[in-house]
């Protein structure tokens, strides 16, 4: 993602308190009262620009969605995004996926997301990955007993690693797709990198998992 | 692979006791002793015409290999590249894989070797599947320990049930390639569906998987 610096992010996010949720920790275990209607949550971790995080909150009304960014900037665009739309369902924190356990109780995540997230290439950087088992740890802690989480990227090295990182942690997956704009999966929203690498005919790949009791 | 109807295969097999060993129930728990030397023993299963088991056991003398094919007509392609050869560590099984259990003793096997088996692509015949989960658990019971299976097909369907399969019966995976020509593994001995596909430039993918204590 391209990241171009706002030095005005910060004061635009906190002018929107009912959607760019200051103050966080304070909701954690009672995210629902954050919302008009107590229904199952959804988090995505690295919102980026919003575009899947609002497709999907259009597409499923009754799911409460959550998306999460460490950039404020980026969270600026996706702000904005979900403003136009005019969304009861979804929030957005400023955060850092390392900083989740500050901001969501045990149990209390129905499914994750894992979007097109950073592949950190370089051997030595493996545990930035969002498939580390570091944040695997972090994510079973918060997902209800049968939670899942949905990833999806384009870059093969980070979904080779990821099978075995996930794996080996444990989880099981389904819905495994190597070519996922081949396999004719419906209600796939796609995210922005998604639109751009799926249009130059490069494959996406897709998995669901759980960790298994 | 094409399979050629060879009236005579059943004959010319029974030739050369040596190799394609006759009454291999008898062999059950010992199979070392078939075997010039004891050392570790992998096992491939739906060997077809040998390419891959014949160059594996040139480029590792130190390791015992059987191959263990239904097919009988394709058996004998198998046997005449082995005996072309002059392998000492190459033995071969007229066997189905089911029957595995017959043939081999708990922790007798070392690794398993899985290539480019039958994808039966229509989902009523998912049992047929070589990763489907009745041949993980005879697999499992007859690996040692640590042992390992190493699978690779150019199937993408195959490889995406088997993700899914693997998992769900608690394997983990390492050293997972969706495009292995690309990755340039080392040690690689191609399949003769291997060459052919990789040659049209598709990918083939490839695992290697452990049961989990």
């Amino acid at each position: 993602m391209r990241l171009r610096h706002k030095p005005w992010a910060s004061e635009e996010l906190a002018k929107r308190p009912n959607l760019v949720i200051q103050q966080p920790e304070q909701h954690k275990g009672n995210w629902n009262n954050c919302f008009c209607t107590a229904q199952p949550l959804y988090v995505e971790v690295g919102t980026g620009k919003g575009k899947f995080l609002t497709g999907m909150a259009k597409q499923f009304p009754s799911i409460n969605f959550i998306g999460v960014e460490r950039y404020e900037s980026v969270l600026l665009t996706a702000m904005e995004r979900v403003e136009a739309e005019k969304l009861p369902n979804v929030k957005l924190l400023h955060k850092d996926v390392a900083q989740l356990l500050e901001v969501f109780a045990e149990n209390e995540v129905d499914r994750f997301f894992i979007n097109f997230t950073d592949p950190w290439p370089k051997k030595k950087h493996a545990k930035r990955r969002l498939t580390n088992e570091r944040f695997l740890t972090i994510y079973k802690q918060l997902l209800k007993q049968d939670g899942e989480i949905h990833f999806k990227t384009d870059n093969q090295g980070l979904f080779e690693y990821s099978l075995h990182s996930m794996s080996t942690f444990g989880m099981a997956f389904k819905n495994v797709s190597l070519n996922l704009h081949q396999s004719g999966m419906e209600e796939n929203v796609m995210t922005e990198y998604e639109e751009k690498f799926s249009a130059k005919g490069m494959p996406i790949y897709r998995l669901e998992a759980t960790f298994r009791p």
